[in-house]
């Protein structure tokens, strides 16, 4: 997507040397655009702790980077062991989203099938790469896809914008490009429907605020940014014709993982007869898991709620927004039960939520054991 | 309620000088506890409007001891005239709590009804603080109601703390002393209740985080913030028993007006079955409407949204969140259903959230014209 004019991707090997993973720092956005040079697997590591990338496809893809850098740089004996080190490593920076290990394991099939060093790190360079596009024309599909919704509601009302709704940041800046959420979007409004999006700020860390309000606005997508609080008074009152968001995991039932806030969004759509859409590639479909609520919900850190952070004379900063001593907790997410979900839009097609249905669309994971 | 371990109301007459109606800066907490001097009626206009003072109980007595500095203060003729016009700067301060209303009317009262001007003047001042003193009672009333409602949940679960989800501040602060929402807690803690409260941060200006947490641990009552995102996990998963709220209105037909983001608690309650109820001073209750749709909604200032105020260094800043040209919607307020709302606490006992409820403890209020 453009940045300032230009179209960038959220992360890109190095053209002049390709030793060298490039990614923007998201911590920056909207007040600064800042890229990041990565160089090794513990640069990867703590750039998804750390969320100087974030959201559930890039960590993936990031991942995949990671360890072709560890092979890259690895000049040890033991590498079969010294990769597997690595991917746990990576896995161990983010729970909740299933992309990292889905992506991880990708790579890892090819440390086990490749015997020679060389061939191992140039194919995982490939692959990292190829997990990279295969996310783009993904997100394209979801696209095209959740813009036939919105040609639809369009008809509905043709003298108006469509109103959607979305919370936190499954934008391009969450993928490689368009994004999951925002691909329908964007495809909506490069074919010259009318669309205006509600976007949640998505406390604690804003990633509304700070993202998809910066995104869309870049590409010159109408929106207006509310509190989270926000969007159950705009359903009530007509506002809204549909929410789309994005998820970290969808179980094999349907059950929607994603960020903190998304199932109050969706009881609020069931509450007033307006579809709620999940945009999900199928990389974040944990076919293993039957039951959201044994998806595991990470815990973050206190800070995140009781420090604000964003511009102050032109430096970004954090003021303390709580009594110094408060008592925090922090979920990540939360899981929106199958029965509040109008669908699954994935790349091959919009699923009801529910086994059956995904499962017709992805038959090969019909013999995956479930836990 | 105790601030620092002395006991403090939200606003008094100075001790020295009953000319000056003092309250806290509310605006400063949780970093600095400040009293500010009102000396007019255009003093207590602008600590209404921004918001030094706020709740719907404590604004409603700020206007009445308004109406008593105004008639203090003035030396012209059309004394009544000019009293009228005091009563519409007051209530055009903030549109959506009816407490404003209710207080002005009981001072107009006094004007029309009393002749000389110096009996106007004491009556008023009088009134003002029989006004303040009966929030007291009245909250006092609320946390008996509610504190049997607590007893009980813990008589279920003896083995572990009462667990309450809170939205904003319907505290102390909010009202002028023990509270409205936080009565009940405050009760069942001095009863030795174990209780534990869950507080949300109230985007966007933080109600919560700075002032539920802060006076609820000077109290000492065990507490946790979360994000406004969070209560629909924590609802979910089984973590909260019930919830309180306060209200700005509740209409006729029980219908609750209260910050935004309340509906979503609500819903989230509702489907998980835990108890949501409302509690309301009757000064808060507006006989004459009989559809929450017909409260009106304040839109307050985009920039509450997109800067968030906190400490930084020592001293209140205020960071930018968003990009700067961001366009915001800033809704203050939402209506909860009274299919949503399992009892309305009020300090004559608790009423279903309906009409005929509603009156059975009021009865006086059965003639009223209903819009």
């Amino acid at each position: 997507m453009n940045v300032d004019g230009k179209p960038h991707r959220t992360i890109w090997l190095s053209a002049t040397d390709s030793a060298k993973v490039m990614v923007i720092d998201q911590r920056q956005l909207p007040h600064q655009f800042r890229t990041v040079e990565l160089n090794t697997v513990e640069d990867v590591c703590s750039a998804i702790s750390e969320m100087i990338v974030r959201g559930a496809p890039l960590i993936g893809v990031a991942a995949a980077f990671g360890m072709y850098l560890s092979a890259l740089n690895y000049r040890g004996d033991n590498f079969t062991q010294h990769m597997e080190e690595s991917a746990a490593r990576l896995l161990s920076t983010r729970p909740t989203a299933i992309n990292l290990s889905w992506a991880l394991a990708e790579q890892k099939k090819i440390v086990h099938e490749l015997k020679d060093r060389d061939q191992v790190v140039s194919a995982l360079r490939v692959n990292a790469m190829r997990i990279a596009d295969e996310d783009v024309a993904v997100c394209h599909n979801i696209g095209q896809l959740g813009l036939a919704i919105i040609r639809e509601l369009h008809q509905r009302h043709p003298d108006r914008p469509v109103e959607i709704l979305t919370h936190c940041n499954a934008g391009w800046l969450c993928a490689v490009d368009i994004g999951t959420a925002t691909a329908p979007m964007y495809e909506a409004f490069n074919a010259g429907i009318p669309v205006h999006v509600w976007v949640d700020e998505t406390r604690p860390r804003n990633q509304g605020a700070s993202l998809t309000a910066w995104e869309l606005g870049q590409h010159g997508v109408p929106y207006t940014l509310v509190t989270d609080n926000c969007g159950g008074h705009l359903m009530q009152n007509g506002m809204v014709d549909m929410v789309i968001v994005g998820t970290d995991r969808v179980s094999r039932g349907g059950d929607v993982a994603n960020k903190i806030g998304t199932y109050l969004k969706a009881l609020a759509a069931h509450a007033n007869d307006i579809p709620f859409y999940v945009a999900a590639p199928s990389s974040s479909i944990d076919w293993s898991l039957l039951n959201g609520r044994d998806i595991p919900i990470e815990q973050r850190d206190a800070s995140e709620v009781s420090y604000v952070s964003g511009l102050c004379d032109g430096e970004i900063r954090k003021v303390l927004i709580a009594p110094p001593d408060a008592h925090v907790a922090n979920y990540g997410f939360d899981v929106t039960p199958r029965a509040l979900v109008t669908g699954i839009i994935t790349e091959r097609g919009i699923a009801q939520a529910n086994e059956e249905s995904l499962l017709a669309l992805f038959p090969e994971h019909l013999q995956v054991a479930v836990r």
